[in-house]
């Protein structure tokens, strides 16, 4: 129960207790649900749902923008039209048509791929579900970003995997430190099953990985054989209209890649993807069929509907100029007020910033006079498996207005600043440290 | 690949030669996956595909029932009312309100329960994999009826369960061979983690658990300490109208309760729900967001707009008059094509009839002649996890017509007959046997 953050601490450590103490089932669970723990993200929205809470915490897509009389028609005519499809079961592997799509979808990024290798999954959170099963025994190392996606890192954990950090920056992950790590994961006689990376506009990093380094990842997994899940759901959503190369477009056998319409569409719908070479996409299908048989065929007709009938990639374009106006309040707002110890990175695209506190601050710790001072955030021990990241934050843009994110940012000034002065008063308290993100960029210090 | 039926058998190997040999990945997959292979069900969605053949074979429900101009209307609604939320995450835990709804969804089995006790989830299925991955460690013993239902199958395999079947009759389980299973496995040193059962209008066996049994297996499982999954998505498809009481009515810390809306309303929402004592609940949510982040808002509330916008159970009275009728059709049909030395249940409800061909017939052996005569079925193997019901087919008629299902009796009559012929002519091959509904029953004898 120590991965809750602050304000919902009493609740829910009375609750555990509670639960403990009636759990006449304890002796029962598999091995595996040790590893399972309330997400810091999930307590998270009930404190983001008090309205005078200004929530830098969730990553909730704002969708106000998306036309609602258009999609409420589609639906209608969704069951008119094609209404015995949409309420019927289908296929394990997903819509053929839907599929195609999916490949067209993908084209922007540089992938050209077979509707054949796409295996549509209930959110790309499933696909992670569904690659974390087919190649996870316990004890397997997977390779991730520090810090890295919090929905990520409770699968792997739920899997029993370890995972390793890997070094980031400004440019993302730093291929020198990934050598480092096969090196050192292998020395160990450990045994790396995979490197699981969010290339573009991370979460929670905020950063994007440079295209000579993708190069060069590319090459280092080539030689270490090791594959490569490459997590995409932010790839359509720069703010400068490019869409950042994918691995997958240059190599098809070691990479799979994650793709999902939450971000570019609605999540409501929990419509993801996994594009993979065929032997593995084989596997995905089945452990599909063990977990929910099917995706739901409601949601990928109303999806292939949305991407025939309407100018998606006309709505995407919208969603990019939304996200850009928040990312550039909330980034002026921190230059405005946050006191210059703390630094933060610059996002290009996606809905997130990571911002890391002078040493010697525990962000967690702070969370409940955050909230009491109507701000949240996420902890950043969130987005590590071993306890690190205790001095930052991810601080998402995406769904507040540019007015409330403002707001929040001052709140947060403010709480930050009381800190430092707490501080400056009573003196630094030891913290666990890690260079990269979690310590002064090279060009932040 | 020995699991693929027939038809299928061709396409199938070859693409499993391929894969192995194309398949560089194949000493990286998770030793899990190595319960991973395709169903029967699954293969034969193709041969049911080819419209000349009469398929008895898949489940899928009849919905041709449904009043689509309703649905279609209350899909356009409920995007213009609530489109913000119907469009967007919800829960891990599923919707307030359909959680409340399906409360009263359940009263009619004897069930009083709190919403806060029930998990929505990707259809009952993804509350199989959730139930399974919170109490499965690899070697645990669950065990399930003989036959079980294929998919529960498959996912107890992909997490390395071992299950023991444990004999059925027209009756249902059978008290007394449960007893012995539980005796047998406690003395091999084994650990029975809980029963699988599937207590109304079994699929694919077609029978009902008595009253009488039912307190009875309640009982045994109190005193040995076993849990319970009950898996009940036909419970309202009782062609009485009565609704059979579940055994959590009668226990509500060691029962698990199953329920879909696949069947009363339509699969294509892919929505589910278990209702589990607390502590499990937490559990089961735990590993929700660990799978799929939270089921799908816009089939959860489509799902609660039907049942509160609809009369939900007079369309239920619709469906029961309709599967009534097509099993009207196959157990008159049977009852006068079908040689005298095959045996079948006569179910009260659902969607399934469980027929027994006399020893030494293959019944798996035999689905291509059977398909080449233009009828299908699934073969007895299937609904084992131990290569028993070679002698067995499951039957549904809840799909075609009735005139389409007596015409694919009259051609699985044929050959059957065939069948029998050529085992008179050539003589009888030895076939795995097992007591029970895999031989005669004791009343069709």
């Amino acid at each position: 129960m120590s991965q809750q953050p602050g304000p919902d601490r009493k609740t829910t450590d009375a609750a555990a207790a509670t639960g403990s103490r009636l759990d006449s089932y304890v002796d029962r669970y598999a091995t595996r649900t040790h590893g399972m723990t309330a997400s810091e993200v999930r307590s998270l929205f009930s404190v983001a749902a008090r309205p005078e809470v200004v929530s830098l915490a969730g990553g909730m897509p704002n969708i106000s923008g998306l036309p609602l009389d258009v999609v409420g028609s589609m639906m209608h005519e969704l069951v008119d039209r094609r209404g015995m499809s949409a309420l019927q079961y289908g296929s394990g592997q997903g819509d053929p048509e839907l599929r195609e799509q999916i490949c067209t979808v993908m084209q922007p990024t540089g992938i050209s791929a077979h509707p054949d290798d796409v295996t549509v999954t209930v959110g790309s959170q499933q696909a992670l579900d569904l690659v974390t099963r087919i190649f996870i025994d316990p004890g397997d190392v997977i390779l991730a970003e520090a810090p890295s996606y919090v929905g990520a890192l409770g699968t792997f954990r739920s899997y029993q995997a370890d995972v390793v950090h890997v070094e980031m920056d400004d440019d993302g992950l730093i291929p020198e430190r990934l050598r480092e790590a096969i090196t050192s994961v292998e020395a160990s006689g450990r045994r790396i099953k995979f490197l699981y990376t969010i290339p573009n506009y991370h979460n929670p990093a905020g950063v994007t990985l440079t295209e000579s380094r993708r190069a060069e990842i590319l090459e280092i997994c080539r030689r270490a054989d090791v594959l490569i899940i490459e997590d995409d759901p932010y790839g359509l959503l720069g703010f400068d209209g490019e869409v950042p190369r994918a691995m997958r477009a240059d190599d098809t056998e070691r990479v799979v890649y994650l793709g999902s319409f939450s971000k570019t569409f609605a999540p409501g719908f929990r419509v993801g993807w996994a594009l993979a070479p065929h032997a593995v996409r084989e596997k995905l299908v089945l452990a599909a069929e063990n977990s929910v048989l099917c995706p739901p065929a409601f949601s990928q007709l109303a999806v292939s509907e949305y991407l025939s009938g309407h100018d998606w990639m006309g709505q995407v374009k919208e969603f990019r100029e939304s996200y850009r106006e928040r990312r550039d309040a909330m980034l002026d707002a921190l230059d405005d007020l946050m006191p210059e110890a703390a630094h933060w990175t610059r996002p290009t695209g996606g809905f997130y910033i990571w911002l890391t506190l002078p040493e010697g601050i525990d962000v967690k710790a702070m969370l409940p006079r955050a909230v009491t001072n109507r701000v949240a955030y996420v902890p950043g021990t969130a987005f590590f498996a071993d306890g690190f990241g205790s001095r930052s934050m991810r601080l998402s843009y995406c769904y507040p207005t540019p007015e409330r994110i403002r707001e929040g940012v001052r709140r947060l000034a403010q709480v930050v600043e009381q800190e430092m002065e707490l501080r400056a008063t009573f003196g630094a308290w030891a913290s666990p440290r890690r260079p990269g993100l979690d310590g002064p960029a090279p060009d932040q210090s």
